[in-house]
C-alpha cells in the first residue's frame, strides 16, 4: 500500500501561482480533505511564511492555527530549510529551537527538513529540537546529479538521518531531475540500507515525475507527494487523483475514495479559476530544456527575468552555458534555494561583464568562504584565490557556531516597537524583522487577485 | 529499445488546437524532424483531412504530398477509421479501395486502421487494400473498458489484425483509461499471441498515460505515440524528449538526440505561441473526472456546450450518470468517432425530454439496425422493440455489403462540376460532398488564427 502526501496547500501553489493561495481558500475545503486519508497534509514552510506576510498580510501563524483546527486526523507538514528555517539565511540555534517548538505547538506534526548542500551539519539543530517535540522528523536528500554525486553518496546522508532518529527520509527532487531507472536503484538502495519509511518528491517540470514515480512504487517507495489535480503537473507534483486511479486494485492500492477525491477536485477547479491569471504559462507545462541543461523551471524564468531588465536577452544561452560552469567551479552544489539563486546570478555577471567572476557576489563570497556549509566538492582553486585575502582560510565548522544567540534582543526590539502581541510575532519579527514591523502593525495591504493577463508575467523563454 | 512515433502532426495538435496546424508551419522544421529517427511521423488522416478543407482552405492531398518532399527517411503515418476513413459514415468498398490507394501514392507508408466497434469486417477491406499497396499495415484495437470487455478479447482482436496480415498492432487508448498494471497485462499477452510488434497509443487526459507508457516499457512494448513537449500532454501525447530522456542509458534506450529534439521543441515552443488562443485551457490539463465517470475528455466539453445551447447546463451531472446507461444500452461501444457522438446526444435527448428514449436519433436507430457493424455486448431489448417496427430485424452482414458503388457516379458528378483537376479531387468530392466542391472551386477562405482569446471557448465545465 502506497500512502499520499497532499502538497496542495503547500508546494503545488508555490510552484503554480507562487505562493499566492489565501487561508480563506483553504478553509472551506480542509474538513473535506481531512477525511481522505492522506498520510500527511504539506500545508506550511517553504515560502508559505515570507508570502503570507509580504503579499497576503496574513499572519502565516493564524493560518497554521486555523487549519489545524479543522484538519484534526491528517497529520500536518512542513518544509523546514533546516538552519534558514523558513529564510534565506542561517539563524543562530536559539531562534531555530524557538521557531520549531512553535510550530509544534501551533499544530506541525511532520517536520520535513533539508539542507541545500546536503551538510548534515546544517540540519541537525533542527532535527534534535522537533524530535524533542514529539514531532515526526522528515529529513530529506536534495536530490542533483553532478560528477561528484553518487547514489552512495544519498544512502550514506540518509543512514546519517536515520542515525540522527529521523522518523522517515525523503528524496526531495526539486528541479524534477530524477530518472525513473535512477529512482528505482536510489530507493532500493535506500530501503537495503534504512529502515524508516521513504519519501519521494518530486515536480513534474522535466515530464519526468509521472514515470518516476511509477518507477518509484515498484522500488517500494513508501508515500508519494501529489497534489489536486486543478494544482498538479506543470511545475507541481503529479496529481493525487491519477496516482490513486493507477494503483487501484492493485498490491500498491492507496485506498482513497475517488468519490470523495472528485469533490474536492471539483472545488479546487473553481479556485484555480480564481487564481488563474497569477498562473504563468511556463510553469503550466512541461519544459524539458532541463533535462538538457540541469537548470531548475523556476530557475529559468528568473534568469529571463534578470536579462530583460538587464537588456541582456540575447545572452540567454551563453548565460545558460555558464551556469554549469560556476556551479563546477563552487563544488556542484544542488540547485535548490538559496544555492540556485547564488549560482544563477554569478553566471549572469560573468557573462556580462564579459570576464570570469570580475565581479563576485556577496553570496558567492560567502560561500567560497564557508559560510553555507561544506559544498559537495572542493571549490576552485583560482575561485577561492580570487575571493580570500592573503592567508585567509574558508571556515570549516558548521556555520551557525559562529552566530550568537538573538532571540533575546529580537524580543527585546519588537516589543519595544510594539508589535508583540503573542510569543509567535516575536519569531516572526527574528525572521523577517522589515516586513514583520509593517505587517504586525497593520500597515499592509493584500495583493489583489489580478483579473486579467499581466503582460509582465507572460515572459517568452526564448 | 523502445521506438518513437511522433504524433505532433496530427494527433497532437488535433487534441490541443482542434487539428488547426497549417502546412505553412509544418514545413520549416519537417527536415530537421526527418533527421531525428523516428520509427514514423504520424501526419495525416483522423481529422486533419476535414480539418484542411473545412478550416484551412487548403488541400490535403497536397500537405501530404509536401510533406513526403521533406520527410524521405522516416514513414509517414495515417490515421484510417476503417470502412469510414477520414470521415464520418461507411463508405462503399470502390471508395475505400481508391482512397487507400490515393494515400499511398501520395506518401502514406504506414495504415493504422481501426474501427470504432472493434468489428473486423469494418477494417478487413482498407487493410486488405492498404496490403496490396505495399504498405504497412497497422491494425488498432480500440481500448475501453466495460462489464463485457475483457483483456482476452482484444487480445482475439490482435489475433485476427495478424491473421489478415498486419505488420504491427497499436491500443489506441482514446480516452486515456488504460491504467499501468493493466496495460503490463495486455501488453504481455499480446506479445505472447502475436508475433508482430506492439504499438502504444495514449492521451494524458486523465494523468495516467505517463504511468502507463513506463509500465508498458517494462512489459515489452515495441513503439510508444509521442508528441513533441510543446504540444504534448493535457488531452494530447506525452511528451516525446520527457519519454526520450527517461530511457537514455537503459536497455530500453530510444537512442535519439536530446540536443536535435531540443532544437525542434525550440520551433514548436513558437508555434504554441502562434496558436496560443485555439488551446482550450481544459484540454491542457490532466481531467480526473474521466477516471470516475469514463467519459472521454473531448466528450465533456461537447456536453456543456450542446447543453449551454439548451439553456440546460444544469442537467450536466443528469446526463453524466446517463451515459453510461445509454451506453449499456447500446452495447458498451468504446466511446471514439461516430460512437462517442451517438451515445453523447442520445443521453443528452434522454435527460432533457425528462423520459428515456422519448426521442431516438436517427444515428441511434441506425446503430440499433446494425448500420455500424456489431456491437460489442447485445443491445437491450426494450430498445431494439422501440427501434424497430414489427418483424424488422438489424442487418448482421458486414454494413458496407449493403453499400452499392459510388466511385464513377462521384466522378461524372465531379467532372460536371467542373471541379477535378486531379484524380484525388474525385475522393475529396465523394468524402465531403458539400464542402469540396466550394473548397475545389476556390469559393473558401482559412480561417484567421484568432489573436486574442474567444470567450465562447473558455466554457467552464461545472
Ligand atoms: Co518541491
Ligand atoms: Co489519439
Amino acid at each position: 500500500m502506497v500512502k499520499i502526501t497532499d502538497t496542495t496547500f503547500r508546494d503545488a501553489h508555490q510552484s503554480l501561482i507562487a505562493t499566492r493561495l489565501r487561508t480563506e481558500d483553504m478553509i472551506p475545503i480542509a474538513e473535506k480533505m481531512d477525511e481522505v486519508g492522506f498520510f500527511s497534509m504539506e500545508v506550511w514552510g517553504g515560502a508559505t511564511f515570507d508570502a503570507c506576510i509580504r503579499y497576503l498580510n496574513e499572519d502565516p501563524w493564524e493560518r497554521l492555527k486555523s487549519l489545524r483546527k479543522r484538519i484534526q486526523n491528517t497529520p500536518l507538514q512542513m518544509l523546514l530549510r533546516g538552519q534558514n528555517l523558513v529564510g534565506y539565511r542561517h539563524y543562530p540555534d536559539d531562534i531555530v529551537e524557538k521557531f520549531v517548538q512553535k510550530s509544534y505547538e501551533n499544530g506541525i506534526e511532520i517536520f520535513r527538513i533539508f539542507d541545500a548542500l546536503n551538510d548534515i551539519r546544517n540540519v541537525e539543530v533542527p532535527i534534535k529540537v522537533a524530535k524533542k517535540c514529539g514531532a515526526h522528523v522528515q529529513g530529506a536528500i536534495c536530490y542533483t546529479t553532478s560528477p561528484v554525486h553518487t547514489i552512495e553518496q544519498f544512502v550514506n546522508l540518509a543512514k546519517k538521518f536515520e542515525e540522527l532518529g529521523c522518523d522517515s527520509i525523503a528524496i526531495k527532487d526539486m528541479a524534477g531531475l530524477l530518472k525513473p531507472y535512477e529512482s528505482k536503484i536510489l530507493i532500493k538502495r535506500l530501503k537495503e540500507e534504512v529502515s524508516v519509511p521513504i519519501n519521494l518528491h518530486s515536480h513534474c517540470t522535466s515530464g519526468l515525475a509521472p514515470l518516476t514515480y511509477l518507477a518509484a512504487i515498484e522500488a517500494g517507495v513508501d508515500i508519494l507527494d501529489c497534489a489536486m489535480s486543478p494544482l498538479s503537473m506543470g511545475t507541481a507534483q503529479p496529481p493525487v487523483e491519477s496516482i490513486v486511479a493507477a494503483l487501484k486494485g492493485t498490491k500498491f492500492d492507496t485506498k482513497l475514495d475517488m468519490e470523495l477525491l472528485n469533490e474536492i477536485r471539483d472545488y479546487f477547479d473553481k479556485i484555480r479559476e480564481k487564481y488563474k491569471y497569477l498562473i504563468n504559462p511556463i510553469s503550466e507545462r512541461v519544459d524539458t530544456r532541463i533535462l538538457l541543461y540541469q537548470v531548475p523551471g523556476g530557475m529559468l524564468s528568473n534568469l529571463v527575468s534578470q536579462l530583460k531588465e538587464q537588456g541582456a536577452l540575447d545572452k540567454f544561452e551563453d548565460v545558460l552555458k555558464e551556469i554549469p560552469n560556476v556551479r563546477k567551479d563552487l563544488g556542484y552544489p544542488p540547485l535548490v534555494t538559496p544555492s540556485s539563486q547564488i549560482v544563477g546570478t554569478q553566471a549572469v555577471m560573468n557573462v556580462l561583464t564579459e570576464e570570469r567572476y570580475k565581479i563576485i557576489t556577496n553570496e558567492v563570497a560567502n560561500y567560497v568562504k564557508g559560510y553555507y556549509g561544506k559544498p559537495p566538492a572542493p571549490i576552485s582553486k583560482e575561485l577561492m584565490k580570487r575571493v580570500l585575502q592573503d592567508g585567509e582560510k574558508p571556515i570549516t565548522c558548521r556555520p551557525a557556531d559562529l552566530l550568537k544567540p538573538e532571540y533575546e534582543k529580537a524580543k527585546e526590539e519588537a516589543e519595544k516597537k510594539g508589535i508583540v502581541s503573542k510569543e509567535e510575532d516575536i519569531l516572526t519579527y527574528a525572521l523577517y524583522p522589515q516586513i514583520a514591523v509593517k505587517f504586525l502593525r497593520g500597515e499592509l495591504e493584500a495583493e489583489v487577485i489580478p483579473e486579467e493577463e499581466e503582460v509582465s508575467k507572460f515572459m517568452e523563454i526564448p
